[in-house]
Order: structure tokens, then sequence, then C-alpha cells
């Protein structure tokens, strides 16, 4: 390289660290691949031709050994804590930005350092903190979603009364509720948060409706904002649709104080397929906290999606395992269950999980109104 | 169901398309699978539960006939533009949202009617405009990065300056130049663009600097601002770490007016696996002139992504093709190419490319600097 540096590079030596299955013949080769994401990561450059030692020792990813691993190889992988610049966009980048257009790479884990982990707040409420909030301690949180598309703000409002009369812990707006003109956010949201509030005074329970606030990531403030002030308990977001920042941005205001639920529209793509992209466990559980988000819907096995019981145990255990002191998270295991699969969901995830069931509350059978069939929902997760 | 709604639902019948390719062992089995997909996109709610016919018949998405294709089948949904609810999260969530998360169903094209594609207003300058503010009216455009990370703004400038001399087009930063200490945003952009200023004042050419100016959501148009007015040419943009949506609105900022490159970190992984996610022609292609990009980098073959060429060709297609009156945009094939290629490229996409080699060019041969490799660089496109 024609350049000499003249400034000295002078970095603390705190790294963070992505684990990393990666597909190879034999351990020389997991780690030369390993070599290459080290760069791919961080300088994007030849090895040969980095233009000085301190960039080589400090800036360009450090790989571990190479472990044995499921008929592939981890390798955990340590970079400064300054090629993320303090942003989370930017520590997403060094994780996985590049080596996720890449095959046969898979990141399986995420480890930060308690200097880089204390500049995210993450979960604002938390497992402790949603159970404090609705006063319910010791089973499974119910969640049902507003739909479908097409119906009246005064549709869904009458809906979000029922389920809230029949004992729904967090009735969300469905992912697809925007800004449409048969039910604009603005009257949408107002006339929900009334019913539910309604409904709560009748039954003095604390329902909280949560309204669907992904957008354009300038408009997510003022719509979460509006939806506090119309009496939203909490906010639904994709951060695949509008970003994983705005997200975080949502869950650090103070003034806002709402937890989140996050919805995987659109980024979950990135967790099909088994030795690319990103483990369900990172995707779902460790970004989504390192993000703030207090609960995180996924596909639960046998639904409309194809994941595997591994998979969402994995989930669970990124939403719940210790994690550089973010708080635990609700695994919210969804798409298309039914109310007959409750009890075989709280035995495969035990009683810290938010249930989520949508068009199955609306299948009601012979003599059986909506309230009646929430109930039974209740009844069942109670055990 | 157990709500009626009074409220008459009058959509006004225009609708746009998403063709899925849909692995399936016969027609039949095709048209089943879209049906189930044209549901999961908008109503998310079975379709015997859905409670008037106005619902089924003006929000549920409609069905083409399945088209044999490649081993597989093609099937064109259509969706009430309405569902987009006149924004591009919304639109890219009808399309794309949920079904990102299942196997065996790929978005192969999308077409917007003039009602919505007029809500979205495109590049800003795309291939024509870019090469006017060049002056280059004959041959690809040849672009580099500023890198390794860790170097310091002064050496980058002066890197900055060298290659403006030797004739490179645009200069863009590295993807990985976030606002790390080593080279904050707010030190580095200014001092690269008196570089380049400097060497333009010299050559008589107009090369662009273009500052990346991914970061949170709510930063991106402070540095956008700033970086114009240091004197910035152009942005580097990755919305798969902010999100799609930002970009819209850089390129919708009439008082910025500042030409954007798109860079695949992190949502790449979405064209990844034969039949899955997102064709590399949508996400490459027509998502980023949705959003506004004047020109999209991606992996091109034999470099080190494991990109296809049909592939490639699909992407340059989805950049250049006719798209709802949105402008033609630069592919830019990327990802490792070297000098010994560029007569290559240049055969496989014609003159209207940008060509993009990093780290190659620092690759000097005996008795070159880096000035006179750009040049042979120059020389080897014009042909």
């Amino acid at each position: 390289m024609s350049i000499d540096d003249p400034v000295a590079l002078a970095l603390s030596g705190a790294r963070f660290a992505g684990r990393y299955r990666i597909r190879a013949d034999d351990e020389a080769a997991a780690l030369a691949r390993a070599r290459e994401i080290c760069l791919e990561q961080t300088v994007e450059f030849p090895d040969a031709l980095i233009p000085n030692a301190a960039i080589r020792e400090q800036i360009v990813g450090a790989p571990d050994a190479p472990v044995a691993a499921d008929g592939a190889w981890d390798v955990t992988i340590r970079y400064p804590v300054e090629a993320a610049g303090g942003e989370l966009t930017q520590l997403v980048n060094v994780l996985f930005g590049n080596v996720a257009l890449q095959p046969g790479v898979r990141l399986m884990d995420i480890d930060l350092p308690e200097s880089l982990a204390a500049q995210f707040a993450g979960p604002r409420f938390g497992i402790a903190g949603l159970r404090r909030l609705l006063g319910v301690a010791d089973r499974p949180l119910l969640c049902t979603a507003l739909k479908p598309m097409g119906l009246s703000s005064r549709a869904l409002a009458q809906l979000a009364y029922e389920l809230a009369c029949g004992g729904i812990d967090l009735i969300k707006d469905d992912h697809g509720l925007a800004d449409q003109p048969f039910s604009p956010f603005d009257e949408r949201v107002p006339r929900c948060a009334e019913a539910v509030a309604r409904a709560n005074r009748e039954t003095g329970r604390r329902c909280l409706y949560l309204p669907n606030v992904t957008a354009s990531a300038t408009a997510v403030q003022a719509r979460a904002r509006a939806a506090r002030e119309s009496g939203a308990g909490g906010l639904l977001f994709c951060p695949g649709l509008t970003g994983l920042d705005p997200m975080r941005a949502l869950a650090a205001d103070a003034d806002l104080g709402l937890p989140i639920l996050s919805h995987p529209a659109f980024v979950g793509g990135l967790a099909l397929g088994p030795d690319a992209g990103l483990a369900p466990r990172v995707l779902y559980g460790q970004l989504n906290r390192l993000a703030g988000a207090d609960a995180a819907i996924f596909p639960h096995l046998g639904g409309r999606f194809a994941f595997s019981a591994d998979d969402c145990q994995a989930i669970a255990a990124g939403c719940t395992d210790a994690m550089d002191g973010f708080s635990a998270i609700f695994p919210v295991p969804a798409g298309g269950m039914k109310l007959a699969r409750v009890r075989e969901l709280c035995d495969f995830y035990g009683r810290d999980c938010m249930l989520l069931i949508g068009g199955d509350l609306h299948a009601l059978e012979p003599d059986e109104d909506l309230v009646q069939r929430c109930r039974r929902f209740v009844a069942l997760a109670a055990g």
C-alpha cells in the first residue's frame, strides 16, 4: 500500500465476539475460512496489503481455535469494541454485514463485554417487568391479534373489547394493520385502546392493547407517542421492516415507557436454511434483547412455518439465557397455533412464555361465543 | 366470527402484484400454496373465518393461474393498493413480510400500478443523471472504497486524493467506516471531501466522494446534511442495517439532492438459497429502485461470494429493465473484483454498469504507484 499512516492506533483492547458455525472439511479449512471472516467483517482488505501491524493486530477480528460442532466447526471471532463505533447498526454490520451474503457460515451466538453492553439499554420490562405490569405471576401470558385486515376501526374495537372481556392479557394489532383507509392509525388506536380500557374497568384486569407502530423510521416515534396518549399499553413493532435501531430508540425512550412486542416479518427469512444466515437463537432472541424488545414472536413448529423443535428451544434459550446483563424476555411461539395445542406449548416452553393465538380464537365451537372461547384459552394456559 | 362490520369496504380496485416461484408437485398444489400466500400476506386469517364477502373479495390477494417455471411454478398474486397504506414498510410487508419465513417460496418480481408507483419518487439520478453529474457518457463508471478500517482520517484523505488523481469516478467510504474513534464521521468526511475537491481542481474532473451515512435512522438525515455541507458528492447507504425507508427519505429530499449508492450488508442474506427469500433481481434491483438508490452494489460471480452468472444477469436486468416509470440505475458488481477481470466485466454488463474494485487497486505491481494503477483501471474500462 502506498499510504503510511502517521496517526498511531491505540484501542482499549476490549472485544466483542460472534460464534460462527462454518461448513468446512477439516479444522484447518475451518480456521482458514474464519480468518477470511476476520478480514471480511472489519478491514475488507487482503491480509497482505494491510498497511500496518497496528491495524492487523488491533482492528482485524481474531479467531479462537475451531471446535467441532454438529458436522461443522464453531469458531468464535473477537472484534475490537471500537469497530462498532457505539452504534447498533455498525455492531450488527461487524457481526454479520457481509457474511450474511455467504453460504456456509452461520452466526450462532453473540457476546458483548460490559463496556459495549452498557451502551445499549436493552429491554425496559422483560419477563419480570411485563408480569408486574399485567399482574400475572404464575402462568404463560396470553396474546392475540386484531384482524383481519379490512375490518373498520369500529369493528376492530368491538373485537378488542370482547377479547379483553374474555381474559386475554395482550391484544396486538395484526402486523398487517398500518395506516390503511379502512382502519387509519389515528382512528383505530384510540378506539381500540378505549375498548380495552372499558373492558378492564368491567373485569378489574389490566389487559394491554399494543398498536402496530411499524412505519417509516421518522414516523415511528410520533405514532408511538400518539399511541401512548390514546391509552395504548404497549407497542407492536417489526424491526425487519423499519429497522432494528428504531426499536432500540423506542425501548430507550423513558417518557414513552411502553413494552415492545417484536414481530419477525421480512427479516425472519435470514434464519432460514441450515447453514447460512442467523441462527434462530440470535435473530429472535439475542438481537431482539439487544434492541430492547420485551417479547419476541417467532414461528413454533407444526404451524404454518417450518421450524424444528431444536430451533424453538434455541430461540427460547436466546430469549431467557443469561446475556451480558440484559433482561430475559418472553419467547412468543406463534404462526398458526391452536387452542388444542396450548397444553403442549406450556409443556414445551414452561410458564415463562407468551402464547399467541390468532385465527383459532375465532373458530368457535357450537354454542360458544368469543368471550367464552377466550376464557377457555385462559383456563387451558392456567393448567 | 362473532363480529359484523357495519362499515362498508369500498376500495379502488387497483392492485399491485408479486410474482412468486413456488416449489410444488403439480399445478394444483402450486395454486393451493398460492392461495395460502394470498391469505398469509393480507388477512392472516383462515379463509373459512373471514367475516364478510367484501374482505374476501377486496382485501385478500388474488392469484393468477400457475405457470410452469424452472422445475417449479410461478404464480402472480395481486393485492389491493390500499393494503400498502401508502408506506414503503407496509408495501414490503404485504409483498414478503411473513412469506420470508417460509421455505419453498421466492419473490421473483414486483409490479406496481401507476397510482401506487406515483407515491414513491424513486431514484433521483439513475444512470442518466449520474452520467451527467460525472460528465462520463460512454464507458462504465469506476468506483472504489476508502479502507482499511483503522486508518486515520488524514490517511484516508490522502488515499482519496490519490484515487481521485488517478481518475476514479466515485470514491466511497468502505461500508464499515461509520463513526469510530480512529476516523470519526465529523473529521473524516470534511477531510476526504476536501482531498477529492483538491484533486478535481488539479485534474479538471468531477470525481465524487460518497461518505457512509448508515447509522441510526434518526441520525441519517443529520449525517447526510453534514456530508453535503462538507462537500460530499453522494452518499453510501446500507438499507439492510438502517432500513429501506430511510434510503427512500434520503432520495426524496430535494434540498439534499445527492446520488445514493446502496450496499447489501446484512439484508443480502435474504437472496441466498435457490428457492426461498428474494430473487436477486428483486432485492438488488427492484427494491433499491423503489427506495431511490441510483446504483446498487452486489456480489459478482467468482469473487468472495457465491453468485451465479444467471443471478448477476437478473440483477442487472432488475436495475435497468422498464419498471413502473422508475429510472434505470447502475448495477455495481463487486465483492473481490480485480483489474484482471475488468474487460470480462465490461463484456458481461455492457457499458451501463459501475465497476467497484477495492483491495486489488492496492496490489501494486513493481514500479507502479496507486495513481498509475487507477489510470490502468480507467484505461481498461475505456476499452
